[in-house]
């Protein structure tokens, strides 16, 4: 026995030296929620092992591959054993995995029905009953349906989920799943703060980065169907055919994952790039010009999804310098891809220096136009009126569209958020956009129902997020950044999902599923994104920060080359009272919505406070329903917003030694510098706005640590590093 | 027998998986030349195995603990087992580390003659018969030195070499051994292509990144003791206690591996952030503005380096705005860190505008100069008189300057070199601008002995490399850009090292022993320098790089705001013949040079052909000692140079399957794109010569693929990116 207890213990020594680089792997944040280490749960490993001892995958697209190459990674991974993947059933508990048109087995289902109603993109999980025995079976119409029920499957086992009789029937509520990143050709990326840009175009086309394909596994995985690689600030040499020749690389490394790729496009591009006299989309050399340069990108990449355009929007060229409308503007390119199937994505994203109220601009411009716009294009249209404000009530577009496509733009990087140095779970605020009730066709026409085409059904359905992804080695920079692309791509395919839920999913799939740490982890998720509206925007103030970066704040901003750059023009803060009114006393935006919603905000005694100053002009000493005067609940709320960072530094230090060192620093560092900075906004705005009310801040709150010249200074002297 | 045989397995699938992660760590390039896998010599592993039964450490300051952690995972490693560190002596074969002061052993091995030869930062490893035992002794004066000892054994375990008897004795030859990045507040990197700044100002001081380690690990490793953490285009708000507070935190992690922090001083920051009027340094305000800096800066950080000064070129402010003297600007910063015991490291890099040849800007500016500079500045030269160009003779400034302290510059990022998309190892073009002999005080009166104090007895010597490293996942981008890295390291502690045995130690240590693999790849490395000097700079030509870009070529380029920026500034070529004359007939910069030297150069007919053009004006047809015109010369090392580069691309193409497939194929691609380079370079040219030479390309060589005027459009609209 003794030379074979030393080898027990060379073996032992080898094992425990290959796990301790496991976790070095498991540490870093690179694998996302991929991490297909072995179930920490015993019963759930033995039944996992019991049901899936092979798989069986019909198919040999380049889909059906790479299908292949996941599951047999992730169940060895989970399973900690090498599971085979065959062509042929054998073993008499598999997982059978196909379409009908590829797999003899699953066409003797007679699935067509069910099948039938997931579509192109959704997906079967079922348990059946073939050759005598019990098997697992992932079904779809199409190889990308599998790709995407197969990454369901492991989710579930991620999540220790029973598998025993499982039925599932999953299809995507939204057709175009898209994300944007706003990635410069130089590889910095505007508003992103987790390093570089993916796209290193210095060595493509040549080489093909593995980080390529990891990015298109985590996107296939919440079944994000598209990308938007370059910033909607579009440099127009991304039209050239050196950069459509590097796309295509990256076009083909998306493909077999059923991501598409898009580009953002100049509308000067003719002129600038093209060697055209104009740009005007009248003229039929620039017509041409769009048709030839769709020809040539098809001729790269077959399967181009179409064009993104920012147009006449914050210096952006656009139709209107040249007197045409953006419909105009649009279909010309609209009319480029159609015959490719391309669709154009257009941004409603305008407003002019020389409108009184900004929150009525982009329905004042697109309202009209409704009904003008080509079959192919969608108008993408933020949440809010202003720009993904920490809190804005939904934007007067939804509901206001019959006849224009209209598709939802959230952002996922943390312009307005902390960068990436504040942790804000964005799934309350993305729930809050999508179930804001429109009233378009009565009672529950929310924005979700809007943009998923129920209401007043759409013939292209989608949903943009703003990508917060980087080079960073953990991909967004702060290890929480990751639960926001996670909680956009989920919630794209399937909406009704909860915030709550999909913190919960991604916390045991990121970390560990010890309760100790899910539980209070997700509490401080859940109460991020108030925190962060409380110690920047309570009430319904918003707009507040230093321009350039978006990251301190600077209340006391007037002069700007454009007033609705300014933060006074927000708040409007005087002697009398805070708020912008925009009832019929006021700029009356609220008449773009439907009289249900009007309702809500007309009346200051009736609107909920969390929206009260961004529809009223309200006096400081206005009794609120909480008791507490306008002053009062504005100082407690700002001072609220810290005492909850506070709480989230708590939560955070409870969870000490129950997951790797690595992380458990970094967001402890990063929570530390989200006080300091809650504290920074919170001082300063109490201290500005308390010019105006003339009040003290009560007794029982803790004294502003400096002078309001003191944060004044701050914001000139206090550097920002961009990157 | 059969439970323990399932055992076995279980172990043994574990231990793959365990390998597997291994591989993954082993392939992305993070861990340079530090990997400390298995040694795969099995006679070495089992003769290393009974050498290092355990370590015996003395001393407990956090360099010491530094030490123990290196070693301890260095050994365990190397070894495949667990090696214990100890305070006390207990084995029979140990390795034992430390200081006379802290180690009884060492102290009573009577080392003390061998130690005083080795001074601060050198060592001692010895075998020593200890209790009746042979045991390894790493020993020195301090326990920097001891780290430095250590990390040169692992060196010497990694490359397997003897250890059998050993007695080494090493010590630097050159005090100050600093890295300077050119990196921005905004983490952009000048002229760096590897990924953004690796200091992540906005994280900073309140997160400490594990990747401040390993960069300091690295640069230990290779006994680099410095490192200039911001851009010489110095943004004066390095200087403000926001980021010097910063700066104190890598301060804190980079002092136990004995590496100092130097800031680049923004010459203009006391009128700039200190609130001054001016900051001419004749003004008592401004004398005391740095005198109080370099206190509140010492404050935060006791053992601070230093100020870097890019003082009156390419537009940075200095003395010389004021009418003062480099001197008289240098000496204010010396007095302000004198009392600290900081220098102040001036850049020599100046020209203007005025001048009829750059080639003798820094002479004629810093000789008159010669004694004026106080005893703690060192005059920072680049080894060539023009800018980094692949080959330029050595800087007059080497052999001239008795009086003032001089220290080499060189490049370690790519700049001209092909960015970090070209392989280009160094080592031939360090050795080359190290070993010149600049006959100052007779032959052998090399730069190195310059630098390293011998020919004029510095007070201070040092050597600076400008740093290749960014947030890329292998530091440099290029995965050969490493070899750079440590070749500086190196010879920055021992000049005399060749660039072949270098290349070997990196190969080995980065890669594989396999010799199928070292010696192809060593020959590749090896002829890499010279193949970017033929495809761009044959014959001494220098600087026909397109501006703002330094990637491709632009020998037309003439129109500039200065004409030392274009490139007919330097190649001079016309219809009689091409090159810069320097000789008497010229502008003489020549005259700068030792006689000895200047006899090397001022004869067309004897002038080493690898630097004619930089001193002749040469007729077309004039004939060469090989037997080829001009112009047929020219032209052969243009073909040359994109032959060398196939040649490196078969030589790599010979070692596919002896490395992991991730670092094969990321080389291969950039290969690729190196000979895409090279064609450009090649046609380019010689097209754009030929005109004035008006011969033809001779018939053995293939036409260039396209006209001249093509390769004049495609500098305009082939686009960079600068990251």
């Amino acid at each position: 026995m003794i030379p074979n207890m030393k080898r027990h213990l060379l073996f032992l020594v080898v094992f425990l030296v290959g796990l301790g680089a496991q976790q070095v792997i498991a540490d870093d944040g690179y694998r996302l929620w991929l991490r297909y280490d072995q179930i920490s749960d015993n019963a759930r490993l033995q039944q996992y092992r019991l049901a899936f001892q092979e798989v069986v995958l019909a198919g040999d697209s380049e889909t059906s591959r790479v299908t292949g190459r996941e599951i047999q990674k992730g169940l060895s991974g989970l399973l900690g054993k090498e599971i085979p993947v065959k062509s042929e059933l054998s073993g008499n508990r598999s997982l059978i995995i196909g379409t009908p048109s590829d797999s003899e087995i699953i066409s003797s289902l007679n699935l067509d029905k069910k099948l039938t109603s997931v579509g192109d993109e959704g997906f079967l999980i079922e348990q059946h009953r073939v050759q005598g025995n019990d098997h697992v079976v992932i079904a779809a119409n199409t190889d990308v349906g599998a790709l995407y029920g197969t990454f369901h499957l492991l989710r579930l086992m991620k999540t220790h989920e029973e598998v025993q009789h499982i039925s599932i029937a999953s299809a995507p509520k939204i057709q175009h799943r898209v994300l944007n990143h706003w990635d410069n050709l130089d590889r910095t990326v505007e508003r992103g703060y987790a390093g570089l840009s993916l796209w290193e175009w210095k060595t493509l086309p040549n080489y093909e980065d593995p980080r390529y394909t990891d990015y298109a596994r985590a996107n296939a995985s919440l079944g994000i169907n598209g990308t938007v690689i370059n910033n909607v600030n579009a440099d127009p040499r991304m039209l050239t055919e050196q950069y459509i020749k590097k796309a295509a690389k990256l076009a083909d490394i998306f493909r077999p994952y059923g991501i598409k790729i898009y580009f953002s496009a100049n509308f000067f591009a003719p002129s600038r790039v093209g060697g055209l006299e104009n740009s005007d989309p009248l003229n039929p050399d620039v017509q041409q010009w769009w048709k030839d340069k769709a020809d040539q990108i098809y001729k790269h990449i077959p399967d181009f999804g179409g064009f993104l355009v920012k147009a006449n929007s914050e210096g952006q060229p656009g139709p209107q310098n040249y007197g045409r409308s953006h419909a105009e503007g649009a279909n010309v390119l609209a009319e480029a891809v159609a015959p490719h199937g391309g669709i154009v994505m257009w941004r409603a994203f305008v407003y002019s220096p020389e409108q009184e109220d900004r929150f009525r601009e982009g329905y004042d411009e697109f309202v009209p136009l409704d009904g003008q716009f080509a079959d192919n294009v969608i108008l993408q249209v933020k949440n809010g009126p202003i720009d993904f404000q920490p809190r804005e009530p939904f934007h007067p577009l939804f509901g206001t569209l019959p006849e224009t496509n209209t598709m939802l733009e959230l952002q996922i990087t943390q312009e307005y958020f902390g960068f990436s140095l504040h942790l804000a779970y964005m799934g309350p605020l993305y729930k809050e956009a999508l179930s804001a009730d429109t009233y378009a066709k009565g009672e529950g026409s929310t924005v979700a129902r809007v943009i998923d085409g129920e209401v007043f059904d759409y013939e292209h359905t989608g949903i943009a997020g703003v990508a917060n992804t980087g080079r960073d080695r953990n991909w967004t920079g702060h290890p929480f950044g990751q639960s926001n692309w996670y909680l956009f791509g989920r919630l794209a395919w399937d909406h009704t999902q909860t915030a709550e839920g999909l913190a919960d999913e991604w916390i045991r799939m990121t970390f560990t599923h010890d309760p100790d740490f899910v539980e209070p982890v997700k509490e401080m998720m859940m109460m991020s994104r108030e925190a962060g509206v409380r110690y920047r925007n309570p009430l319904g103030l918003t707009h507040l920060y230093a321009q350039g970066h978006h990251y301190g704040p600077a209340p006391w901003t007037s002069d700007l080359p454009r007033p609705d750059w300014t933060a006074v023009y927000y708040h409007r803060a005087d002697d009398e009272g805070i708020g912008f009114d925009r009832t019929e006393s006021g700029s009356n935006a609220i008449e773009q919505y439907a009289p249900e919603v009007r309702d809500q905000f007309d009346e200051m005694g009736d609107t909920p406070l969390e929206y009260l100053l961004w529809f009223h002009h309200v006096p400081w000493d206005y009794q609120l329903s909480t008791g507490r005067t306008l002053w009062q609940e504005l100082v407690h709320r700002y001072y609220q917003g810290v005492e909850d960072v506070r709480e989230m530094r708590e939560k955070w230090a409870s969870v000490e030694g129950l997951i790797d060192k690595g992380r458990y620093r970094h967001v402890e560092a990063l929570l530390e510098i989200q006080e300091e900075a809650a504290l920074w906004w919170r001082n300063a705005c109490v201290l500005y706005f308390q010019q105006f009310a003339g009040e003290p801040i009560p007794e029982e709150y803790e004294k502003p640590e400096h002078s309001l010249e003191y944060y004044k200074e701050l914001e000139k002297t206090h550097h920002i590093a961009r990157f």
